[in-house]
């Protein structure tokens, strides 16, 4: 699953030179917090970093009731809300303009806050509105968050690369012009971690994004940012990217939903990543929403592909999205996976599992236990996808202004095959596990009848900051192209109900690693307990309606 | 566009341990030409192969005329008579049979031929309509040819590669399935040359097909014993595959119609290639009919993709064949490619390319000249895409036994990277070239609404066996994955009209080469010049119908 990776990056000499433009691009940052939205500074804990709190309380202590009201309101309701003249896009961003600042002064997750671009795109919104009595599109009105490496026009656009600290990009990503003239309104681009590549946030930029539920734990990452807004209640839905559980780990660790769409339904243009030039298409990244609820991930999904962007983007898939109904409990089946094979997962998660397979029976789900297929060859197989290039891309952006590597960029860019790369005919065969597991999966699924497999997310609750190592929970899916969402079981970590396993046996390596983790449960009290439910390819449509079906019965 | 490659692969002494085998599988075939169906020998002139001869005329002297009226006879309006009760599968498969052993008597076009089978199954199609009043289903009795290298169940299937001579395949290809279960009647697997990699037929099993406009020319490749029974009405359709052209170069060849589909809409689950492991992702190999009408290439889309084989193949894209209208012709643009700015066609495709241009205009279409964009970059970067393993896979497989290798063997072994294949960054470096370049086509068609490119298959019409290089007017569009249809023009190469361009100053080695090869106009006389039509990729179902309105007025 390892290889080798030398740091030969990191150079103080260069990374001085940098550290003025971090310097005022934090103080920029911190300017975004304007007095008409901020929390008073007494709200947020002055020991918020070494003692574990709770900062989704927080939102209903600052905001009004009115204000509450809005931010509790669905997505999909708000539309209608705004579309009726019921709101106003001002008193509605408003409201989400101080949940979103609330959210960064507690967490720490914004890369870029510019309320009064947000501010202003409402008024006119409203003056439309106005003269009009029509909405400007299926968004009108609605505060949507933005991971930052999505270009932003006239905005630098860095990636969390401090060698892109002088990026000015000209134009918005294709997806987030898309979502703009549908009537979004954007004023925070959020968190991410170094290289894009860890399942949690430090970078050296703005440095890591707390745990909304437990201050001391990890967002995850990358789309770190995206997972604290969205418990926050600073956005209705925000974009996220994914290529080894990058949008679903922050969703399951921060409580939230999350869909990893298949392959090539989201348009990918002018999204600034590593790969400048070559295209790394064995293992695919994605872009897909997180939001509060299953209805405003099928609202994201079907406003975004309803452009039809494969018009215009010609590496898209043209399969706009379908209405398709909520399925009938009684009609699924659905598989658990209680251990991939490779990592178990720790107390909490087991618990998670277990009820929820327990309400689901009881519900009339047809319950059956899947039985992992090639796990840990798809796992070291994706590793090494990502560093096909012998890091090559990686390493020139971050060498670029000698960053200091965070331990889990080291981590990374050890995956797989590592600085080594990988052959032409290494890569097909790579490609060829892929390919042959994908169709085993498929047989398996359609030989016993499974609709939906219900798995964990990461064999963990939300990690300690700057530890998380083993991915495959998630990464498996990424190799396999199967759409999944994320949504919280209700449940949380309870010391008393989920304590460590001292008799627990690890079957190699990693599992010792990461079983470890889970060292004291009182750290971890009061995490989200979150699963993932994972659909066949292209039937995106289908496991968001069937993920409210199976989230309302186990929160029931 | 070319690489080092060297032949350690032929081995006489190793060779020889095969050549029984070969013999014996040769005999097989010549076995396979029953009384029943075979043309008088006197019909086939003993110097076939020297001197250029029609064999389309064949059919009408050897077929009644009520065999010819069936053979002649649309598969989509043969299907209306069979469902209707008006033909017999068992009629209308003995007068394909005798087509088609004429085809092979003349062209040496199988590589097995067992019209028992067909029969047995045409009589069993005759019991279930006559006990049952219907169909078997929607192909119900017409006679498909296959391409020899998709697995047939309990046959041999070796790809032409002579080390494979005793792989006996347990089931079908799932395409062919899906083929057989809608009522289709295989008895005749059709030629490829080694290596699946020539626009030209040699192999060292069965030897060299003949084109059915002029024996002494090639009927191209890899798809070559399909194109040549096509030409002459053997089957209703067959099926062909391309990675580089090897559905259209024979069908232009040989003067009939295909179909290069987008890319991952038909299975190739079962499909005998030499990638047996690894999977070679860059350009994919797609399958595709060859017909002698554009519906009866929308009846095979229609008919197997409307068994849904995305619900079994967890590699395909589960997008069903939509039926969509014929354009009129005064909606379209569409764009001449003169020249793709790498090596200019010869006089005969030039001629048709101006016809073709002046008709459509004269009937109302919008005609526009095509720009080249970055056309010798991309048949760089697919001819390293072919052999990014370093011919590893293509080596082992031509090792195990031996063989020779023919002339346009050593050729495609040596494309781009040849023996030193590419590393994990050059093919991500590749990729982006591919994609950068998908992006601004799609750009350039936006801006200048064109709906269709119309353009060359290759630089000439059928060139003489085992001398053609050039793939850049197919593989272009592979790299791409652009639908294209190929279509005869109705004109034929005339040396009066078709004089050498003696002042050509080529602009390049390649384009020297292959100027050179059209050096005689009275060599190529009677061959076919046929267009390739290119759609905007997965518009499929659009390129299909409008490819007979084009045709229409070209033919006209």
């Amino acid at each position: 699953m390892f290889g080798a990776f030398t740091n030969d990056i990191s150079d103080p000499a260069k990374f001085a030179e940098w550290e003025p433009k971090i310097k005022a691009y934090r103080e920029a940052v911190a300017a975004g917090v304007l007095d008409e939205f901020k929390a008073p500074e007494s709200l947020i804990p002055g020991d918020i970093d070494t003692k574990g709190y709770n900062a989704t309380v927080l939102t209903a202590k600052f905001l009004t009731a009115d204000e509450l009201a809005i931010v509790d309101t669905p997505g999909y309701k708000l539309v209608e809300k705004l579309a009726k003249g019921e709101l106003t896009a001002v008193e509605t961003f408003k409201a989400f303009a101080k949940a979103g600042t609330l959210a960064h002064q507690a967490l720490n997750c914004a890369m870029e806050l510019f309320p009064e671009y947000g501010l202003k795109r409402a008024e006119e919104l409203d003056a439309y509105y106005a003269k009009t009595g029509k909405t400007v599109g299926p968004l009108h009105g609605l505060p949507i968050s933005l991971k930052e490496h999505y270009n932003f026009a006239g905005h630098v656009t860095h990636a969390a690369y401090v060698s892109l600290l002088d990026n000015v990009t000209p134009e918005h990503a294709y997806n987030t012009k898309i979502l703009e003239d549908a009537g979004a309104v954007f004023y925070i681009r959020t968190s991410e971690p170094q290289c894009l590549m860890h399942l949690c946030s430090g970078n050296n930029i703005t440095g890591r994004t707390r745990n909304p539920y437990r201050s001391t734990l990890t967002t995850g990452g990358s789309s770190s940012g995206e997972g604290a807004i969205a418990a926050m209640k600073g956005s209705v839905f925000g974009i996220g990217s994914d290529i080894g559980g990058s949008i679903r780990c922050p969703a399951a660790f921060c409580g939230v939903w999350g869909l990893r769409p298949s392959q090539k339904r989201i348009t990918l243009k002018n999204v600034t990543s590593c790969y400048t030039e070559g295209v790394q298409e064995a293992v695919y990244v994605v872009l897909g929403p997180l939001a509060r609820c299953a209805e405003d991930l099928d609202l994201c999904m079907k406003v975004v592909l309803g452009a039809k962007p494969w018009e215009h983007d010609a590496l898209l898939v043209p399969l706009p999205w379908r209405d398709v109904p909520f399925p009938a409990a009684t009609s699924l089946t659905v598989a658990i996976a209680y251990d991939d094979g490779v990592v178990a997962p720790h107390p909490p998660i087991l618990r998670g599992l277990k009820e929820a397979a327990a309400k689901l029976a009881a519900a009339g789900v047809k319950v059956v236990e899947w039985k992992p297929i090639r796990t840990y060859e798809n796992v070291c197989a994706v590793a090494s996808m990502y560093n096909a290039d012998g890091n090559s891309a990686q390493r020139e952006l971050l060498a670029a202004a000698g960053e200091p590597l965070f331990p889990l960029t080291e981590v990374c860019l050890s995956f797989g095959c590592g600085d080594a790369g990988v052959s032409g005919k290494e890569a097909q065969r790579l490609a060829g596990i892929r390919d042959s597991t994908r169709q085993e999966f498929l047989d398996a699924m359609n030989a016993q009848g499974i609709d939906y497999l219900l798995t964990p997310t990461y064999n963990g609750v939300a990690a300690k900051p700057d530890v998380l190592k083993y991915w495959g929970y998630t990464s498996l899916y990424n190799v396999l192209d199967y759409p999944s969402v994320i949504f919280p079981t209700g449940l949380y970590v309870d010391p008393a109900l989920d304590p460590v396993d001292t008799k627990f046996v690890p079957r190699s390596d990693i599992e010792k690693y990461e079983h470890a983790l889970y060292d004291d449960p009182k750290e971890f009290e009061g995490a989200p307990i979150a699963l993932q439910l994972i659909g066949r390819r292209y039937k995106d449509e289908e496991v968001v309606k069937a993920s409210k079906v199976v989230a309302e019965i186990i929160q029931a």
